[in-house]
């Protein structure tokens, strides 16, 4: 753990931490052209002594600066300025910061360091963080470092690796202070004034019995009021929520929220303590969901660096596209079954995106409201019924109402009652279509045991563009020729 | 404070139990049905037996579990059943109850509450919660709250509700133990013993002077790892992070997952400490702003309690529907204005929603690349040209690309190179124009100060919609014919 830098935080004065690092980045880069430029001998002297000098402010800034903030400005930056910085960065600071930047920048830098320098810096790492680097690294730096463990650690290693992602196995890190119930307070005060520092985060201390398992826990906040003398196992707390490291890591964060949890045990299946989980890792993991979900929606496949090429782009871009397009062209084969009647009536044209469209946005509403009470575990499948109810409802209301509009204004805009009526009738019809997909969609998903909200979206557009179109050219034919 | 139950956790267990209480309510209704039909008197003594002992299940049930765990039910059930249910929790639990469920829910508990019962709630909260409370409650509970309160927190719920949502003065607790610097840690440890419990998650003690000006921190890890005799000045850090209750909360939000701050010191102009804020608080945060942001995307003015009455849905979410018939209507006009085109190639009917669909998927891909680069900090309204640049790049592939294939689908389907190359040219211009309104949009609402995201999805699919017929059915106009 390198010492404490000094914290940014704003984010306005972190941008102008940004432009001045840029700003010495452009002075540092137009020196060392001009030395290489000229090189009479006397002029060489002078400009090296420059560049030394513009060199050591940026060294001097980098060094101040938080790991934290020198990942945001890694990110930031161009892929030859990127570069530049992170070549200026201290080597033993190499490790965190690859921990802090996302994963389109971490793979620049990897690629752009020599193997040794690699093991230096996933050496400087504790276990679970070099977990979470190790996909990420070339397989060789990998063995090296694993030589290079402790065999307690190289255990913990192979242990960290081995639970997928989205486990809680993948977020518990192994640094924990564990104690026995006989003993005093006072003895536990003791055992921690030999620590040079306690693990990161540490607001419990977990009470174990001689095979290691877990007893009760101990909070920092006991330990501090108690009167010395009483015994651990008389304060200790005996009702807590313990994990396992199969478990899923989005039930952890919900508890974690919950019941306001700062860390727990997690335990394998003897109840012995392996490890813990922190709210500071549960944190991470909320938000590069939440990420990954809004990437998901979009049809992104992974982070894309904003500096990453065009081709890169358009090939994580490329599968979603693909799929609309699919979805596209069924709705245009399904409009191109009633040329015929377009032919005659031309308006139908002009007015069918409407019904299309509305549907979709409907039934993106309903699909939001369902997929946000299953996160939120009130909704199993066995509600279905009693929701679709109520959707139905609200559908038929808006088709009504919508659909009255609209049919008014086609009446008026094309002077036909009839057009008017198919327009009102097609739009509550496809709002029904909408609302039984809205729910339906979701739940058959989470019965089939995927996640409702994955791809949901995509199937309602789907079924309400080509199933309007169906309905109000279907509707059209019938009535209007 | 309450005594802490136990935590369930596992959302299947919590199902199970959710189920418990659906049956036990069930048998309590039926009991009651029956206790009114039949009155003979034998009758009647038994079945009050069989009811009482009914009752007392549900009441052990129910106090047996944590708060949180209860405002889960409370959300999973009906109306009728969730008053039922309120009704039989220990009154001196309701205020924390009601901070746990969501506004919907809240509502309906509160209207479902004498004067006198919301009084004695609120009164059990501590200011911070309470000022969390005070929008949802009548005015005159508030008032005779407030007459309630030692003037010191009278003093605090002011301020607490003066700071306006999303300020970290809404975000922060009025919780926190504060320590004199030239003191040793073992008076502060004696001083700690007094206290009969700490402020919740406490993970730090904050160093003042004698005008509570804010001079270090001491964490509970220094002060239990060094040697007693130390002062408090020997240890205390004094690099920190501290805010001020008018700073962004999504500012702070950044700073704690940044920093993997635990909890931070809130100080006014002059640097005394007011109050704190914890990453328990930050966490409740970040969820309740991702989900805000969930239900603006689909144009949800609100949270929906899934028992909601079919017509405070359609309330709910007429705004954005109504949005929606605008823009479809407009794009529906665009369309009108080609219809005699249209008319003489019926084709272009069919072929038109391929164009716009595909431009509105690629254009809120940019966009949600660009919200995400913002909100990262990654990008100010400067870099506008070199991401637009880039995103041409990619529309302009794109274009070809699958314009191209559709351009070929269109000769062979309706065998006329013109319509081919109209539609190749159509989509490449068509997602061209969603590039640029991808990056413009976001950046433009930027730069005036509002959110990039809100909104912008709408306006690009309006853009896209419109744009693309127009773009589609103009070619087609110029060459076709």
């Amino acid at each position: 753990m390198s010492e404490e830098k000094n914290p940014i935080g704003d984010s306005d004065e972190l941008h102008e931490q940004l432009h001045e690092i840029e700003h010495l980045l452009a002075r540092h880069k137009l020196v060392e052209a001009l030395v290489h430029q000229q090189n009479t001998e006397r002029q060489e002297l002078i400009d090296g002594l420059i560049h030394r000098q513009n060199q050591n402010d940026l060294h001097r800034k980098l060094d101040r600066m938080h790991s934290a903030d020198i990942a945001y400005v890694l990110e930031a930056l161009p892929l030859e300025d990127r570069l530049l910085v992170w070549d200026m960065v201290r080597s033993e600071r190499d490790g965190e910061i690859l921990l802090e930047v996302s994963d389109a920048v971490r793979e620049t830098l990897i690629d752009s360091m020599e193997r040794h320098e690699l093991v230096a810096a996933a050496e400087s790492l504790d276990t679970d963080e070099l977990a979470d680097l190790v996909p990420d690294l070339p397989q060789e730096v990998v063995e090296d470092v694993f030589q290079l463990l402790p065999s307690e650690e190289q255990e913990q290693l192979r242990a960290a690796i081995s639970y997928p992602e989205g486990t809680v196995g993948a977020l518990m890190d192994f640094d924990m202070v564990t104690v026995r119930e006989d003993v005093t307070l006072e003895v536990v005060l003791r055992y921690l004034r030999r620590f040079e520092e306690l693990p990161e985060h540490t607001d419990k201390i977990f009470v174990v019995d001689r095979d290691s398992a877990l007893e009760g826990l101990l909070t920092l906040e006991s330990l501090l009021i108690h009167d010395p003398e009483t015994n651990v196992r008389d304060v200790m707390k005996k009702e807590m929520m313990s994990f396992h490291p199969v478990d899923r890591a989005e039930d952890a964060a919900q508890a974690f929220e919950r019941y306001d949890l700062g860390s727990a045990p997690v335990v394998d299946e003897n109840n012995r303590v392996i490890g813990r989980i922190t709210l500071v890792a549960v944190v991470d993991f909320i938000r590069e969901e939440a990420e990954a979900e809004q990437l998901a929606k979009a049809g992104l496949r992974e982070e894309e660096d904003i500096f990453a090429s065009v081709w890169r782009s358009v090939h994580n871009r490329w599968s979603w596209l693909a799929v609309n397009l699919i979805t596209a062209f069924v709705a245009s084969r399904v409009i191109s079954v009633f040329e015929g009647t377009i032919e005659k009536t031309v308006a139908l044209a002009a007015l069918m995106p409407i019904v299309a469209g509305i549907g979709g946005n409907s039934g993106n509403q309903t699909i939001t409201m369902i997929v946000r009470a299953v996160a939120m575990g009130q909704v199993k499948a066995d509600a279905a019924r009693r929701l679709l109810k109520k959707e139905l409802g609200v559908a038929l209301i808006n088709g009504i109402l919508w659909g009255g509009i609209l049919g008014v204004l086609a009446w008026y805009l094309y002077n036909s009652v009839p057009l008017g009526l198919v327009m009102t009738a097609a739009m509550t019809l496809n709002l029904l279509l909408a609302a039984t997909a809205g729910v339906g969609v979701p739940l058959i998903r989470l019965r089939l045991g995927g996640d409702p909200a994955l791809g949901s979206s995509v199937m309602i557009t789907a079924l309400t563009d080509s199933g309007g179109f169906f309905i109000f050219l279907g509707l059209a034919t019938l009535f209007l020729l």
